[in-house]
Parts: C-alpha cells; sequence; structure tokens
C-alpha cells in the first residue's frame, strides 16, 4: 500500500517533470533561448518557481537533462567479470539502439535539436556535458588500459557514438521510417565498435 | 626586385595581422569577450575598421582563426600514390608535432584557451568550426571507405587528435618543459594512428 502510494507520486512526479520541459521547449522554439525567463516558464507550466527549480536548477536542464548522462564510466566499471570494457559499451548501445531511442518522439527530437544549435549558450553547454561524459569514460577505462590509451578510446567511442545518433537524427528529420531509422542506428553501433575494437584494417 | 616587394608587404600583412589578434586577445582576457567591441579593437591595434574586418570579419575569428583550419580533406586527396588516406593523415601531424606545434608561445596559448573555455559562444563556434572539419574530412574518406565508415573514423581521428593536443596543452599549463611536451604530443600521434588503424586489439 504504501509502495503502491510511493509508485505513484513518482510518476506524477516525473509526469510534471516531463510537462515542464515540454512547455519550456515549446516557449524556447517559439522565441529566443536566451530571451525566455524562468518566470515565464514557472507560469506558462502552472507551477511556483520554487517547483521549477526543485525539477530543473538551469534554464539549460530544461533541453540537455539527458545529454552526456548515460553513465558509461558504470557500464564500463560494472561489467560482468570476464567481458571487455568494449563489450560492454557495444551492448549498451545495441540495448539503446533497440529500445528507448528508437521509441524517441521524432517532432519533440527535431524541435529540441533546432533548439539547442540555435543557441550559442546551450551549444556550448551540450559539449560541456558530452566532454565531462568522456572525460569519467576516460577514467573508467584507465584501469583496463593505462591512462594514455583510456583517453584516447574514450574520445574514439564518444565521437563515434555522437557521429552515428546524428546521422540516426539526419535520417528522422529526412522523413524516414522510424523502424527503418532504428535499424540504420544499431547497425551503426556494431560498425562503430568494430572499427573502435580492430580498426580500419580489421573492421 | 618585384617579388621582392611582394615578399617584404605579405610578411609587413602577417605582422599586422599578428598584431590586431595579439591586442584583441589581451582585450578579451582584461574584460569579457561579449564585453569587447570591434571599434575598441581597431582602435587598441591603431587600425582604422576597415582594416580590422578586412583581417578579421567576425569578432570570432580574432581568436579562432586557426581552429579546425587544417585542411585535412587536402591530406587526404592530395596524398602521393600507393599510401593510405590514414598514413597520410598519420605523417601530417607528425609533422605538425615536430614543428609549428611545439613552437607555440605557452603564455599567448594559454589565455587563448582560457579566453574560449570562458565564453559561450567561442566554445560553440570553436566546436561548430571542428564540427565543419570533421565533415570535410569524412566527404574525403568517403572515396576509400564508403561514407557510413568514413564518417565514423573521420570522428574518430579528430577527436583523438583533439584529445592528445588537450593532453599536450594540460602538461604545458602545469609548467611541463615545451621540448618533453612537443615528444609526449608526437608519441601520442603514433598511438592515436595506430589505435585507429589497428584498434584497441592490436595497437
Amino acid at each position: 500500500m504504501v509502495s503502491g502510494m510511493a509508485g505513484l507520486r513518482e510518476r506524477k512526479k516525473e509526469q510534471t517533470r516531463r510537462r515542464i520541459a515540454e512547455v519550456a521547449l515549446r516557449l524556447f522554439a517559439e522565441r529566443d533561448f536566451a530571451a525566455v525567463t524562468m518566470t515565464e516558464i514557472a507560469d506558462a507550466a502552472e507551477v511556483s518557481r520554487a517547483t521549477l527549480f526543485s525539477y530543473y536548477p538551469t534554464k539549460e536542464s530544461l533541453v540537455l537533462a539527458d545529454v552526456g548522462a548515460e553513465d558509461l564510466a558504470a557500464v564500463v566499471t560494472a561489467r560482468p567479470a570476464g567481458s571487455t570494457p568494449l563489450a560492454a559499451l557495444r551492448g549498451y548501445y545495441r540495448d539503446l539502439a533497440a529500445g528507448p531511442i528508437a521509441e524517441l518522439d521524432r517532432e519533440a527530437t527535431v524541435t529540441r535539436l533546432g533548439v539547442i544549435f540555435a543557441s550559442p549558450a546551450l551549444s556550448a553547454a551540450a559539449n560541456s556535458l558530452l566532454y565531462r561524459q568522456r572525460e569519467r569514460l576516460a577514467a573508467a577505462l584507465a584501469e583496463e588500459y593505462g591512462e594514455r590509451v583510456a583517453a584516447i578510446v574514450a574520445a574514439e567511442v564518444t565521437a563515434a557514438v555522437l557521429t552515428i545518433q546524428e546521422r540516426y537524427f539526419r535520417r528522422l528529420v529526412d522523413g524516414a521510417d522510424p523502424v527503418a531509422a532504428g535499424r540504420g542506428l544499431a547497425d551503426d553501433v556494431t560498425l562503430a565498435f568494430d572499427l573502435v575494437e580492430r580498426g580500419v584494417a580489421g573492421a
């Protein structure tokens, strides 16, 4: 009974969180990201400023909450015994391509990417989140590969994954069937990790 | 005699170009990039606004003129017969590490990186220049590898090179001897291209 209530509360919080981000995205798309204030967003989403800030501490986080948020370091450190870091990362991205990414709302995703690319502040913040993700991955890989190789492999993996995600989004923007685009993404994950593991010569 | 005069004119232009960038960098470091105007830069460098704009069409270009400017696509397309694209790129970066990069002014470089990281507009512009460089490299590689592999390999190469340059700059900031730092960079170039060519398994 208590856990049911807690579950309901969690779902309500998740709904509010999602609704606020949707309202904010609409405002950012209608006007400029820099021109919209947190007070306007709170008003439009019909929540208090305190509630807004408890969900989203910065205006940037309304758009970038999930950018660089995949915990790749944990994928590496919590991998099953006997599997390599790259096998664990490959499996993680294969699952992502088969599930969550393939189920993204096409229109919302395209709007969101448009807002990010139109705002230098958001673009810079997104890059800095991706940079920090890469640094954490490099630290996790260092145990297996040593610090020098780990820094380069982390850069290769994150750049390759970003590139195939861009290719996927571009296919969606160009009007590709989401199922076909998702299948293309899964194939690209295989190719990207083949390249990182075995190189251009061996892939 | 004519070519001597033309050479002198070119050297004078290059000096003016360099002096303007130095003056601008000093102003950006003293205050905020966003707060400094092109008119102030022209006044401080003792040139007209027209001269300033003929050298640097945008305020961003005063700091980012050489970011992503290496013509990697030309390195690939103009490579000697019988050599692979990756061998040509490896040779290009090996030469860069041995020469121009190792001769950078440490203090000016550190100031410049500080100005870029402190300004979201500059960070975003730098990333967009690097993005375009990657796209041009991908197009040049597509002939050899096909479009899908080329997109991923271009991402790997540019990310790996950026990472080893960051490691080099960090060593300089930490006070490393420039000659030792330059040798470390050359070793990292070898490692990075071994990884791209033969993968983690083969490097």
